[in-house]
């Protein structure tokens, strides 16, 4: 396996989901900034040192397959490199994903417009012997697991609007060094960003939600917490019909799936650090006139948001055990 | 003046900021659990050193006015104990707010059941020379400050719902030791409580919409912060018309309002941490079928959440210059 | 297995490194407050469920082994049911350490006073085998690990003063709630406690050293950090002859130990949490008229400071690999 | 007044005590990578909008002095630029205290290079009406403060080893976006930097304890905290003979002082947070063969550290109240 761009934060999750698992061997692992360096990663509860090199160094054609974690924009051309070499490649960026991120720009000759999108609970045959694979943003992971069962089951109101508050951890907005990531302007401070619809992920959950047959306007707003990572999204869902029993829906679809868990409770952050895990919870809100669902989805933003889903896809592509190398 | 329940958060932050004030002192603060020990509270840049005395040894009739910064259901008592000293009280709990935080427990002899609700941005007139008044909650002040001047613009679409994800500090929730409040429960994690409708500041909001002509449900969902201080609620508003510019309306109606700032970005916690103001800011989101605002509300829960919003309540009773002593 | 006190931190890490052991099976787990509920660990990237019952309910006859993680003072007690009922039993309290802990009450009937001191890298011997072993204080294994090499060579200057500063996360201060263990009063602050000597691990630091060949005072000052877990000692030692290479005399003494791992950089607590490692770095400084060696020890204070440390002693005990169960 | 390096941490903490202050104003405030932006400062409870120009915009000779916040080496150009205009100065940089914070490059022409070294509460006389003045670096504040009665006093072993393990906060490491300073990569974490007495501000303690009588090794141990503002400094020093009571060196030394504080018990970073005061407290530990004193000393680092310390120093050459706009 190869893993372009591992200084950053989801490639550094890369390496160490590569480095603990039982059928992969990690081959190189590129940053440019930091060539000559070794990453310290820990896997299996064991450390490991992984030399980076430069991505122009890197053997695209002797691995089964790449991992590209590179900047959105910047990881399209990277991609048809892999592909022109024969390998197969999970990209992490939005530039493959439906609705490209937003993206006008055409895609490099060699790279499909259409490439599976890699949410295995809601579209896993595609992704099955794939050799290119899209994989979701972190936020769009935790929102479409959560809307697809109501979508599926018609339960979403037509015409209605979806409003999702999600907040994520910092590590969530990369480890380029920015001021306003800097420890000093974090800690003690929550505040919004991205705001009005203007989220690159929107492209992608409006495309799934509506192959998933909802015709629903969705309003996101993400947030910036003062925690290294997660994201817990709070979405309220118009119904369509009244409903019982808040998890019902969500048993229904997620009985057999190994990487959503359900509770009666309420999901939270520490629940699903390190873990490849969607948990969800829901809940009846009393003293409303139409029925109304609300439904809390937790995440790990660089696991099941990122890393541990593309190891997921990766299982998948080459016919493993879906659940290979993961922390259920 | 006096503080009753001076080793809570809010009643520390009455004690600083009585001892600040240009025109009170502080007479007695009591705390039964801490008498006989001396509170170390900051204000206008110098220490202040505050002995805790009983409950029962304050000078109920000896000050011009008490503040009452007692838990839920046990403050009505002593509020009535207050009025029949003859002193005037701010009640900084629930129990004489509209809807009385959802007790049904009658009030004492001698309390009214419509104290003023000690919003003055909203009703100031009430305010003015009352003796005894109820200071609203934390959540309500920074979500009922957003909506009112849509409320009183007929601008809230009749009958829609309008959705609030509120996201407090910790010391929202209190000084009593309690498990799920420790640092190392806290710290790295984010997640909702009382939700589905059934966070007591419901009642208020509810009954002080109504009153400025809002006919609309509430979906209110609070979360518990790793930060100390701070409260952003993020509203989505359904508008009843189109408006062509977000902050229009707040700027109309707060354009002499010594303590709401208005903001072109996105309100944060870091803007308003030990200041006595609501900062709001609003966005037009895209991609919606329906008008629809969105408001973000900031504010210092302990501050205009509670003993700013005291301080400023007790200025208008006592006929002083209503900014008299706080922090802008 | 049976863990006696499952709440508190180092309980539910028992819990949690029992689960995921290949060779035990967690047969018990008592926490009187807490009986009837379930606590949720991790173990090997999974979740367990983990009944709770109360401290009577426990078979302490029906295992091999027993963990008590009781508070002080209170262990030596339920260590001596233990033993009457035949039971090995690793003690994570102080009452059984060398020096008590400086507890002057005599220990009950049936408890050795003796009991072997569970820290292997430096006494192993005596644990392999052992029926009762006192498992060390977190601080006090931090400070050994990094002091016992000097001690055995003759480093340390005779009669010379051992500075240590060491600095905790709070879990170290145990699940108790106590206001000044609140989140709110923990982020954002840094202070010292337990300072002048006073603190209860120097009684088995004392007595280690001294059985190590050193003659020198300790003077130990640990802080409180706002972090969740780990702790970080900088230890400043006097010695009696230069050296030339400040890791040599570590190197020689911990080129076998699969539990402490040395870096020419200094450790953070950032490289230990979640292990069961001691992670050291030495500095020889300039500009000193004596030599000095300025010693790093990182543990995370939960696992090799409490409970990996206290699997690690059961395996000894039971005559397993070591390593078993244990993230390195 | 004049502000050069109004972007960093110490540059908007001077413009908001400039703008705070009742004799001073802020005629201008540099900051070449954001001119043509706002910077906006609270002071006195008050919100002000601080326009930022390019440095080479500054009218140097308009103002009566100007504070410099520039990184090291790169200040003492600005200081020569400021002097030849005819202007008094502040410099925080450590390009002009004694030892020239290690710096073997000469000082520019017109830059004295005996500035006062303004820790006005050691060595007040020479910046009374000074018209340059070298204000001191953090650390070395916190410091010399809690060892300059103990040198002057004669009570500093003669030839012994002064241990000092501080600990800071992260905007004491400046707000230029580096990895090791982003949120995700400072909480939860704690470690040693700087660290075999290789720190900046060794030469100035090391020529202010020379110039106090002292004669001793420093051992100075810095390390990083995860929190946004505070240094805590842990001394032990040994005493050259016994002392009863360990405040009463401080006590007589700094009764006059309006911005040392002692304390009997232990200084936190809570205590300093914001305050222009150096907060110390100390303790006499028990089972030392030689007499030993430990002192803590707590400061806010961009405050009594920086810009704080830096306005007392600009009230004394102005001949103004020491105290003058400064939070005690």
């Amino acid at each position: 396996m190869g893993v372009l761009g591992a200084s950053g934060y989801s490639g550094r999750e890369l390496c160490a989901l590569v480095a603990g698992h039982p059928h992969f061997e990690l081959a190189f692992a590129t940053a440019n900034t930091q060539r000559g360096s070794t990453l310290r990663v820990r896997a299996s509860g064991r450390m490991h040192d992984v030399p980076l090199i430069g991505q122009e160094e890197a053997d695209l054609a002797g691995v089964d397959l790449v991992f590209a974690a590179l900047p959105h924009g910047a990881s399209a051309e990277w991609v048809a490199k892999v592909i022109a070499a024969g390998t197969r490649v999970v990209d992490l960026s939005s530039d493959l994903r439906p609705g490209h991120g937003g993206s006008t720009h055409a895609l490099p000759a060699g790279v499909p417009a259409d490439a599976p999108y890699g949410l295995p609970e809601l579209f896993r045959d595609p992704v099955k012997g794939a050799r290119v694979v899209a994989n979701p943003g972190c936020y769009a992971t935790s929102i479409l697991v959560a809307l697809a069962p109501l979508a599926k089951a018609g339960l979403i109101a037509p015409g209605a609007t979806v409003n999702i508050a999600s907040a994520s951890g910092v590590s969530g907005a990369g480890a380029s060094p920015k001021l306003e990531l800097l420890f000093a302007e974090v800690a003690e401070d929550f505040r919004a960003y991205g705001v009005g619809n203007s989220h690159r992920h929107l492209f992608e959950m409006r495309a799934s939600l509506a192959q998933l047959g909802a015709d629903c306007d969705l309003l996101f707003t993400p947030h910036l917490l003062p925690v290294d990572r997660g994201i817990l999204s709070t979405i309220t869902v118009p119904l369509s019909r009244s409903i019982d029993e808040p998890l019902a829906p969500f048993r229904d679809a997620y009985v057999h799936e190994p990487f959503v868990e359900l509770t009666t409770g309420l999901p939270a952050l520490a629940d699903v650090q390190h873990r490849n895990v969607v948990r969800l919870g829901a809940v009846l809100p009393t003293g409303m006139r139409r029925p109304t669902l609300l439904v809390f989805s937790a995440i790990d933003n660089l696991v099941k948001g990122a890393a541990g889903q593309a190891v997921q896809n990766a299982n998948l592509m080459l016919g493993l055990d879906e659940t290979a190398g993961l922390p259920q």
